[in-house]
């Protein structure tokens, strides 16, 4: 049996952005969150058994990084965008944990709220003992092309 | 030359979700899957060639499991939803088969039809004999907020 | 320690296709684009540093292919499609490149240029000096069902 290995580590990173496309903006947020020069694979949405949390990861630049992620965008002046993500961790390791995303053009308070309630309540369907729940987020007032970021990156040590 | 091994077995998994969330709904679908505590990393949509078809998976927790998929969710109460996925295998082993996802807000029948019809207009294109069709696929009538999945995972043996 | 490697080459490719379905018409332009046999695998969009621009590239049938893509496609008549993507690549080798992706329903001309400038600028604010920028596009006009797919695909030599 060949493949991919399974991380062994998870590191919560938020940033915003604002430039003159949404890509651009999107990049930028990046950047802000420490991860702009690495290549981030979407993916839903799972902390392995036993990984770790770290306060900062070292990635290799150009590296193909597993992320969990919210983000939004917006060219409306003014308007509020938010992007947060939770992680739920079992009390029994060997069991994985869980990780939500969510955005919206709401206050980092409400989105945030909601995806820690969204984290919890993946706990309560798997009938599984929560221990700890840990989230991040991001609130940011758009200029003219705003983006904002919220992952969970997944990684080895 | 050192990268990531290609896949040499796939496996047909379909379930659907009801939950407060769509993104929990989604997550409900998967673990009706039987994939809920893995990390799905989306691609497009080959099966290698000489893959061999799996009825059941043993994925590792919070592993990266390659995964083509269809999957649609809904907040319409009463609304039907379906996905379903199409595996074309080719005559000639050395050659690929090709997976079509769909999904719409329509019987299962007509999803199934459809996604099946497009894996063999992916064969006709390519010139390439068809030796098998095979799909999956899941219906559901939308209580307050729903979601249905179906893929073909990708692994190891 | 133990990963995905990161990659060490990037070949740019471009496709056009018509089909019935938008997802057919996305296989065959991957198809044109010479990697519709494999299963890419979206990021976001970085040259590894050092990485060296290959002009084809030998990639397994069915094998997991990390690529920076911009993708359109419509079912409008007449309709004028076009995708593409630069590579901004930096005059110090130990420094990462910057892929941008755009497309729209706008000639070649403008979505090439726009995608050249969203290079440059995410070069301009990472204060990087750039040193080669590349790219890459095609426009078609649909019949009935048309996508057009530009990407900067990562591999291994």
């Amino acid at each position: 049996m060949n493949m991919v290995p399974t991380p062994n580590t998870f590191c919560l990173v938020k940033g915003a952005g604002e430039a003159r496309t949404r890509l651009n903006a999107f990049d930028k947020a990046l950047l802000a969150a420490g991860i702009g020069d690495t290549n981030i694979v979407r993916m839903s949405s799972i902390v392995p058994p036993s990984a770790r949390r770290v306060d900062t990861v070292d990635l290799p630049k150009g590296g193909l990084i597993p992320t969990a992620y919210a983000h939004i965008d917006s060219e409306t002046s003014g308007e509020i965008i938010s992007a947060a993500v939770a992680v739920a961790l079992p009390e029994d390791p060997s069991l994985p944990g869980v990780i939500m995303e969510h955005e919206d053009t709401q206050p980092l308070s409400v989105v945030e709220n909601k995806v820690r309630q969204m984290a919890e309540d993946a706990f309560t369907y798997r009938n599984r003992t929560l221990k700890d729940l840990f989230s991040i987020g991001i609130e940011y007032q758009v200029n003219k092309c705003g983006a904002v970021f919220a992952g969970a990156v997944l990684w080895y040590e």
